[in-house]
């Protein structure tokens, strides 16, 4: 073990082979590592830091939704909290790390060896998020009983594992410079991502027959919305092997900071509506009922228990 | 990318043409470059710490709120109370950046590279909270279904992009001091700003004829008091390319602070209002029922549903 | 206005002249530039600390009294919730600055320039909590409607403009050593303190012949405590101009933070009590229900409605 | 005043005399001037985390206590609720003291002028929390109405007195170094000590007869074990006129941190209990009902109020 | 006491003799004493870090959960708050101790005197929670009245116990580098040790028979987990005894990080899962009733208590 983690090794400048994709094989310089401009530097401050508003906003929202969303779709509402929280504090840690790690030397922000908190606390995030993006979508699909503890045993198995490989390719071997680890790591990872993507697929392909016709769009957008932007962190991971610099950083830097504002906020509000409309859905059914009318965009959804019993009828 | 976020030019003097507005267009001295004198110094710490206590306030009320409005008008509070949460984190970090970004030295505060973030606070939260202040009016509207979705789209859209232009123009691009930027992202700015106008107009003059008649009144004036108070953040933006000097870094600050003060609680509690009288209208109305009685300045507007109950009647 | 926040004036001494009550006008040493022994500094420590922590006890206790309150009285509880979060921040605020403002030297605590702070928290805490303190006794008393709006507008804006010209006087104008700024903006912001004076007068007085028998004890005692301590402020105020030296620095701080914890905490409890008695006299009353039996000291004042319901009677 | 909050006196070496209990009286070396080794600086630090950590997780058991304890008995809840906050930040604090007090050098943790902080710490604590624990104990015993006020007020005051004396003489005067102030403070400090016990020995005896049966066990273990852990706090305050050394510095902050925990920790579960199965008793002699049914090691004591109308019969 | 807490003593080679087990007796190199790579030292952070965001994020499940299980068994759901909140807390002093405590020097994380703290952070957490893990077996066993009381004390003292000897000898005495230490007191520990575990396995064993069919496979799931991931504790402090170097003091940092995940997050969902049969199974066997129906992986368990009075039958 002592000898993979080695320090960082010397520059040692390998010869250039031709790797996968017509690239030449060097070693990498980590996006970390590159001294930044006044506006690189506030444009990342400010991409880090509007996630993290829009992290702590999508907290207390869901926070409340506990008390608006039926048990048996609520477990989407607790994964959404508990991604939300550790989502934000991560951010909170990345900001930190960020004013800790440049120091702004001749008219430069300089990185110190800390910058690479940078990258951690990304994928820190990461590890324990994106697993739980795969529970809430299994808790609100049609896939019910053992099925759902296997979906979200398997694809939240995997979403870990892919982490936590990108993790160790990208940042712990060779301190992140190593390009046969990131190429080899990032493979066995994206066999993950793989599994990810189907499991995701196949819970919402066959639940889409059964919801109520209201939540079937939302249900499609957000797969979709996840699917096309999960896309941002391999491509970002694989840049890391390709191109280097200060503009890159930041553009790495935004793109995830976005993809984390879209697969955590944006997808959670979908998610949170398909919930709504299933709550709402099983009360007109009769299979439960709710203390609240629910209320989409202020038409009426299904009327509140005690509504109906003071008009003396079934709820429904 | 990397040539527009260039670090801070030399201060080349361009040569004076008269710019539109007939002022003649030179390099801009940002209002955090500026030394401050004791005295100027504590009364911008006062404004930005009432600021943040104020916010607070507000942060406890809304949490509050959240029961005591129907789930029909229920999205106001959630944005209200994200509202209120992201811009008192802005606030303290403002705060931070505040202590850390001006040393005392020869009896005066000089401004370090840090105090930029006094700026970059604030476009940070307005980046997230303008959008909700958007979805704050819509919700409490009669705006409803697919309109309000639109609304919602368009009108939160074009304020994050007013926000995320002007913070471009006024702090990142050559660090604020360019005329030229200044005045170009700010005109693209103020485009999007009409169109956040328009909206905001047309959702309320649509509402007004629908709301109960003891809504319109605060209905009305929080408008207004957005519509009016919203100048203040173009006031300041253009000032930064005109005025410069203490006095103006201390004016800009407290109009600032000031209107997010009122933006934030006190058109919140506006529509707070008109949420609750709603409620209780649709209580009375019988379309929806609640669990209290509603009281207004201690009058009531509804009654609970079990005191309906109990009373043997119907609840209205 | 750069003129009046000017830098810390040389310690020109102006000729004494003999000002009102007899007083030889004379520059003022304001207490936060005092050395203080080690018993001073860990008295003044103590205090803040002790008022500290009543605050958040206070927090909690208000915090879990949104419930036991109708919602007819419950904006005192939200008054009262704002005021001690507010308050506790702001104490916070006040010892780090404490912390950061003293070093010891030589065996005594040298007052550093961050030693203003100690006096800033107070002021940006009372910008923001004494009109609330307005709004909490507003909220029980038999005031109602416009009139209710309009004392709430009249005494708070009264006691938020009566603190910022304070503020003015005794710390921002001449970094509170100017004897006559302290002076006239003292006699300006006396005027606020009348009128804030004469409205809590005004809205008690009208109340107590209305007010249920058990509450107008509470109520009595409430104001008359309100009324008396808030002398306090003014004094050490004027104490400010008039003696100077460690002893007052001590004493000025312990009167203030007892004073804090007097009006907010002492106060608020008393308040509650009159919510709590007006609550339970209401569902006697017949005028509301409220889910829980109400209990004053183990005596109970009313009925939870599901008690009566059960009982197969009316509720009071 | 100023005379007597001096700076730290030279060591002056007073005559011997023979003291009460025959002990010489000679300045005091107080425990936080005494250097550590690392066995002991640790120890300390562990009792401290442990005691934070025990009321961090009373914070947690308290605040959700509010729901399971009648309106009648809850003013136990919430006082709880405020020592476990108020005594957590003051841990916290004592922490941050013990950080910056203690300097390693040569092997040997060195105390700094900040030591004085730990003890500091303490103090404040118990200015506000003990008085608390008298509101506990009254809030679930069988003395009401005025009774029960005389009792807080009494009770509360005498120990709020006691705690700020006690303060005074080992904390305050001399620095905690002056046997003299030690001394005849403790004496009054104790006297309060008594009335405090003489009010909670009446009122727990008081209450014994009339309590359900099942609560008298819980009762009386609370108030002996309330009585017996109190005598550390006097007998640590004696030891700092007699006894000195790292190993008493360590012995006395594990006594205290121990004896925290016992009185604010077990004391509030003991009373939880009798508040739990008082409230069952009240519903099943119906004089109030509960939402839910109380369980106490899975036994349950009386049935919820919407079991008891399901079933079409009296709730108790 | 000062004897036994001496100063870290010189590394005195002793002779080695033949313990028990057959390693040589010699004096020990504490893991945290040892210089790490960086892939080491961002290991361990990972490590950390993701064990703090899992834990947190349990923190707002359990919190909601209160809610969700019947009062009967809500006792375990307390613990488990207190459970994810103290190891949380824990968690982020052992981020700081980790950040304090090492410093790059020469490409080499050095320790510092402070790095014992990231030590010292596990074992008080330990000291709280663990104790907490056997009231939540308890809780939900079929264990009742004394018999659970009893239990709760043995197995709850006895793992108090058993922490505060390991940590005695682990850290405290010697600074963990005395190998005598470290064996009689982990012995010592060890019979603690089996006692926790004999407790545990009696109150499973009993229950099985007891329990919801369904109720059973999560019962014994969550004490196998138990059982065997706790074998990791002894383990790295007999490995402290017998290896060291800086993938030793990674491993024993990953391998518990990932213990506790195990035993805090996994056993807890495993628990409440149990829990939540329990209560849905009082609700058809009409023992209790519950506001909500109950639903697992959206299978209903249960119907709620309103939902049942509507039908106008009874609730199961």
């Amino acid at each position: 073990m002592a000898s993979i983690l080695a320090q960082r090794p010397p520059p040692a400048r390998v010869a250039p082979l031709v790797g996968p994709w017509s690239v030449p094989i060097r070693d990498v310089q980590p996006p970390w590592t590159v001294p930044l401009t006044d506006g690189e530097h506030v444009l990342i401050e400010y991409g880090v830091a509007v996630a993290a508003m829009s992290l702590i906003a999508m907290l207390t929202r869901m926070w409340s939704a506990r008390r608006e969303v039926g048990d048996r779709y609520r477990p989407m509402v607790h994964a959404s909290v508990a991604v939300s929280a550790v989502a934000f504090l991560s951010y909170v840690l990345l900001a930190l790390e960020l004013q800790g790690g440049y120091v702004r030397r001749g008219g430069v922000w300089v990185p110190q060896p800390e910058a690479i908190g940078t990258w951690t606390a990304r994928y820190l995030d990461w590890t324990v998020s994106v697993p739980l993006l795969v529970v809430e979508i299994v808790a609100v699909s049609a896939v019910t009983g053992r099925a759902a503890s296997r979906a979200r045993l398997v694809g939240g198995g995997a979403a870990a594992l892919m982490v936590t490989l990108g993790f160790l390719g990208g940042v712990v071997i060779g301190s992140g410079a190593d390009f046969r680890a990131l190429l080899w790591l990032g493979v066995a990872s994206a066999v993950c991502f793989a599994v990810v993507y189907a499991v995701i697929i196949v819970v919402v392909l066959r639940s889409l027959p059964v919801l109520p016709a209201a939540a079937r769009a939302p249900m499609t957008t957000a797969m979709v919305v996840l699917l096309v932007v999960w896309f941002v962190y391999p491509a970002t991971y694989g840049l890391q092997g390709i191109v280097s610099g200060g503009a890159w950083t930041v553009t790495e830097h935004l793109l995830m900071s976005g993809a984390d504002i879209v697969t955590k906020v944006a997808f959670g509000l979908l998610l949170l509506r398909v919930a709504r409309i299933r709550t709402a859905s099983d009360v007109v059914a009769a299979d439960d009922v709710h203390p609240e009318s629910i209320w989409i965009d202020q038409l009426r959804q299904s009327e509140g228990e005690r509504a109906a019993a003071l008009r003396g009828s079934d709820p429904r």
